[in-house]
């Protein structure tokens, strides 16, 4: 108090986000996934839990529910009456196609013009699908609506929702670039990250960051032999960070993202896997829970990852 | 992965903490004063939330709903049949009677012998109660059940709460010292910390530990002119860290979270006083969300945090 603009100085400044998707009271997937490494990188992180669950069905069991579509708009209403502006919105896991309705004419459709959004489009992985089919019709229809044009500024698909979005079967590089041509072409989104993309002749995995100008980022990471909960998420919340902070420097931001993953990936696999209950899924250890606590200081925005990303640009 | 014991030895170990306290999306209280603190203090902190509100009622208006002690209760049980053990568990913003009854019975008594359960008997403030009066009588039956014996390791009243408990008014340090000799009396709880005591002649604050041998800490600190919410949520994850990391050592652990979370408020009244929307409680300017994030480095369990506290030990 005595020395006010000394204090002042110590302080980095907070923007404010909200982060609509899941609640696990264990383990770290959707906004527990999200809210401390945002927090860490200096984001007041508003949550809009979609489940209130135990844990995630990665564990083979669960208690809790799903939030009601009811309740999802009447906490965003109340959050509206007391505070008008986010500088980001993300919209992660959505359990059901009437909450992803609410949230889209409830919430999206309500924010400040300047809020960049951010949505996930979770629908399943590793060719399964893991929500209601009608959800994908919904997303479909959402990405095309006249109103997203200026709305929604990055969509994050893997390989499998990408296929689902377009109907096209992704192998190779030349089946991805169809994809993303046809993403564009029927869905008003100035950008699109394809994460998780898998060739059954690549020894790393692939993430691709596209812009509706015909830019394209490739960027490249070793795989890590395992199955994880949760990374989508953590991606979905560093990505969100980045892209906000640089301006929407796709290429930077999806660099820098793939990067942190896969360190904190690293640190899970190798703290995590020899801990029961070992269990392998498609024949690979499963890992449930990210160790985000212990990945503290390689999820601040001023540490340098050093791992072997390469990237690469082309254009569609 | 090729260098994996570097890697691991640059991980700080993370403990596990169950925290029973509320929800809400904007603002700092409840689980969302405690968890991100308790995060960068390395702890894994797995959330159930006894509200899931928008904002807390200091802003005057909210909207959202109490948990019902059917879905807690599923909650605890969904983890408790994947997850074991906690190193300690938090007992904080508690809505009803019946809730209060479920987390006493069907989760705490439900823990391994050897968590640290630390209670905040949340219930009123300022002379005022902002709880029905059944929950009173059964934190007093809580208290004074025999179980609770091996139980509950330190119990965090605020001065009118203390008076609640004791049914003794606390003016001065003889009636304080009458007090917490009667809550001893009465109750089967090793520890209590007395938070926010203020007597009328003098111009700090004190904060008081006190076992259930005699021993006593009294830890003063300058008043800052202002109202806060969460504040008593972030003393309570913070305290809760040093008790448990020192093995009980109260008189560190009451100084060093009397030194952080005045760091918090100072920053949080320089940062927040001067925005809208201005209200006044009692005659001083109302900040209602603490700043958690920008005070992120203050709150790291290495900061060595320097304010006015002054200790004295006395006895009973």
């Amino acid at each position: 108090m005595r020395d006010k603009s000394q204090l002042l100085s110590q302080i980095h400044p907070a923007r404010d986000i909200l982060s609509i998707s899941s609640h696990v009271v264990h383990g770290k997937v959707g906004n527990d996934a999200i809210q401390f490494p945002l927090n860490t990188r200096h984001w007041n992180v508003d949550c809009i839990h979609t489940t209130n669950l135990s844990n995630h069905p990665g564990y083979k069991q669960f208690k809790g529910s799903k939030s009601s579509p009811a309740l999802i708009e009447s906490l965003f209403e109340g959050v509206r009456d007391i505070k008008l502006q986010y500088d980001a919105a993300i919209v992660g896991y959505v359990a059901s196609k009437d909450i992803l309705e609410t949230i889209y004419q409830k919430i999206l459709l309500q924010l400040a013009e300047d809020t960049i959004v951010v949505v996930d489009p979770i629908m399943g992985d590793n060719g399964r699908l893991y929500v209601e089919e009608a959800l994908v019709v919904l997303y479909k229809e959402i990405f095309s609506d006249e109103r997203c044009e200026n709305l929604i500024d990055l969509v994050t698909p893997n390989q499998f929702e990408m296929e689902m979005l377009t109907d096209i079967k992704i192998s190779d590089l030349d089946t991805l670039k169809d994809a993303i041509r046809l993403f564009f072409k029927l869905y008003k989104v100035k950008h699109v990250v394809v994460t998780s993309v898998n060739f059954e002749d690549s020894d790393g995995m692939l993430c691709i960051g596209a812009k509706s100008d015909g830019e394209m980022y490739t960027v490249s990471v070793p795989k890590i032999d395992a199955v994880f909960s949760g990374s989508g998420d953590l991606f979905l919340g560093i990505l969100t960070d980045r892209f906000v902070k640089s301006n929407g420097d796709l290429a930077g931001s999806l660099k820098h993202t793939v990067s942190v993953v896969h360190k904190v990936l690293e640190i899970t696999y190798e703290l995590g896997i020899d801990q029961p209950p070992k269990r392998y899924v498609d024949g690979k250890p499963y890992v449930p829970a990210l160790r985000l606590v212990e990945s503290r200081r390689f999820l601040q925005e001023d540490y340098i990852v050093k791992c072997g990303v390469t990237t690469d640009t082309t254009f569609l």
